[in-house]
């Protein structure tokens, strides 16, 4: 059998992964045998290692199956009382999509909304705190892909522990990619995904959350999927998932997670991430386009630039192009602002980004710029 | 690579899959790219197809991210409305669940308990529908693996129908493998998942809903993962599903609905489950093991068994012994009756149903019975 070309995702996910991690999905295995219930275990408490926790306290991981966006609800729907008030900190699309959950389940929520090039702004969130006691719980998300941008969650958390709020980090295309300590962040509940920096494959996500407040919500979940007290309880009880896990799935996290520590944990994928997004950063200037985040706010997950000022770039037409070079990159989501986005984590090396600046260049001689 | 020892699941699932199959999972695809769209457009026709829809009207096929209960839970959370009531008819596990995801959910529900050892009881069912007008729709499972049970949906669909409400259809274990005529159960919607009978790998469910039916329960949902309508709509839209999908499982799925044409369809499909049950359960009976279901009412899917009635018997030990030989079954699930089941669908054929009866021997031998 011939083997397929391989595609470059330069996206914010689905990413690439390594021939390693696809080939654990060649075994049928069942959800109840010792073998996989140890395998489960062990995830849940690489998971942990790969927490920065220090000396913060018990925390407990439990993967849910389905999409990132399947365990913010999971953690919306769970843990936040219906006497309790969410407060959303949003800058991208993926803090509305929080607000969207929390309505859509219920439970009570708050807002505050800054534009989508800027930082969360900590005087008003201090502000805010201080005049709304209704608040319990704040949740950002860490690296918004929406743009690239990432939030300063350790001085985020620092106001929220001292006006006694809890603190939830949605830090799905992060954890695993940027060092994340828990004590210095005051985390009280962090979500991720199995297929950003883990590098992983898609369909499995987690949460990371301190032992004491995930005990305090039995019942209180609004979904019976998404209960994740209920999936924490399983998993305690006897290793197994409450229902049917994507095992293929789950094989592959955990040979994932096995390759990011032989890579050399976190740091050692944060450089790599971070080359890879300087080499693209200085190519892309090179070629005339200017990113859309000051580079002091620039995550290495993703890169949003400004569209060329050239009547003769048409994004639909740069991005079929590349397309047919098997290369992916991901139109902007700022709806003010003519942009796109290419995201430099996964399976990439600085080669493979080498390779996509060469094709932007190939790509723009057809294109007549 | 040493290959592993292929593990046999003679379980409810995870089921054994073809290498074909798990082979598909080996591409890395992104999923906004037209090649991926297409492969779910196709998945959508395929799975329409398969239904025997006949001239009964349009019907639209949705996947979704997650095991079957996911899309069991999409489908109670979208469907029913405030004003309505679901009645659940209930002879095993599944049905319970369907309850309790009501429940959870605020959405209005009453249920009819029948033995789990028997079909559902069409008498009591057509004077409670006759009873209770405020019933907007009836949901009962056609095959309950909690014994292994068909229950009579053509029979139950026609007095549904007859009474005037919508017939929802959990045939999460024998879609694909079990002829299912939707005009003549007179099937509003349909509920099943990828790695039962289509012998897909675990990860992915979908529902098959008749159109005007999901087009009215637009806003509907008490879930934003799991809103079957806006799930539906972004599909038709753009052809991409609302949150990262498990791409993986995906492609394996479809690659596993090319197979099942292969094979011959669902009336071959069922011919070789059917073979494989009946060399089941001939031989089990020959070993002196009695099966919990009668036969007229038993399906191929799997076969619930009573324990020996010897004190030597232990099925801690026997599964055990089994599982030391890579074969795996599952204890039982009624908890009146001391029993275990064994399951027949998958990629399995004859030939690895009588190495399990050997290996079954093989165990009584060395417990001594």
């Amino acid at each position: 059998m011939p083997q397929p070309t391989r595609k470059l995702l330069f996206t914010p996910g689905p990413l690439n992964t390594s021939e390693t991690v696809r080939k654990a999905m060649l075994t049928d295995i069942g959800s109840r045998e010792i073998e996989f219930i140890q395998i489960v275990r062990n995830i849940r408490n690489k998971l942990l290692k790969l927490a920065d926790l220090k000396t913060c306290g018990p925390y407990v991981a439990v993967p849910m199956q389905g999409s990132g966006t399947f365990a913010i609800e999971a953690v919306i729907g769970t843990l936040i009382q219906n006497d309790g008030k969410l407060l959303v900190l949003i800058n991208g699309a993926y803090g509305h999509r929080m607000v969207d959950i929390a309505t859509r389940l219920k439970v009570p929520v708050d807002y505050l909304v800054f534009a989508d090039t800027e930082p969360i702004c900590l005087n008003i969130l201090e502000d805010y705190l201080c005049k709304n006691q209704e608040i319990t719980q704040v949740a950002v998300v860490h690296c918004e892909t929406t743009t690239g941008i990432v939030n300063p969650i350790a001085e985020i958390g620092s106001i929220v522990a001292n006006a006694g709020k809890q603190f939830i980090v949605d830090a799905m295309s992060s954890f695993g990619g940027i060092a994340i300590d828990f004590e210095a962040c005051q985390i009280d509940c962090l979500i991720s995904s199995a297929n950003k920096c883990l590098e992983g494959v898609p369909g499995l996500s987690f949460v990371i959350v301190k032992n004491y407040w995930l005990k305090s919500a039995s019942g209180q979940a609004r979904s019976l999927s998404l209960d994740l007290h209920a999936q924490w309880q399983a998993l305690e009880k006897n290793g197994q998932f409450r229902f049917t896990p994507p095992t293929h799935v789950v094989l592959a996290l955990d040979a994932a997670l096995d390759a990011l520590e032989r890579e050399g944990g976190v740091i050692a994928r944060n450089y790599r991430y971070k080359e890879n997004q300087q080499t693209l950063l200085s190519g892309m200037h090179r070629m005339g386009f200017e990113s859309v985040i000051t580079p002091s706010l620039q995550s290495p997950i993703i890169t949003a630039f400004y569209c060329l000022k050239n009547s003769k770039f048409k994004f639909a037409q740069f991005c079929e192009l590349l397309a047919n070079r098997s290369m992916y990159i991901y139109p902007g989501k700022i709806s003010s602002v003519n942009s796109f986005r290419i995201g430099t984590i996964g399976d990439l090396r600085k080669q493979d980004v080498e390779d996509l600046l060469m094709a932007i260049e190939s790509c723009l001689n057809i294109m007549e710029i």
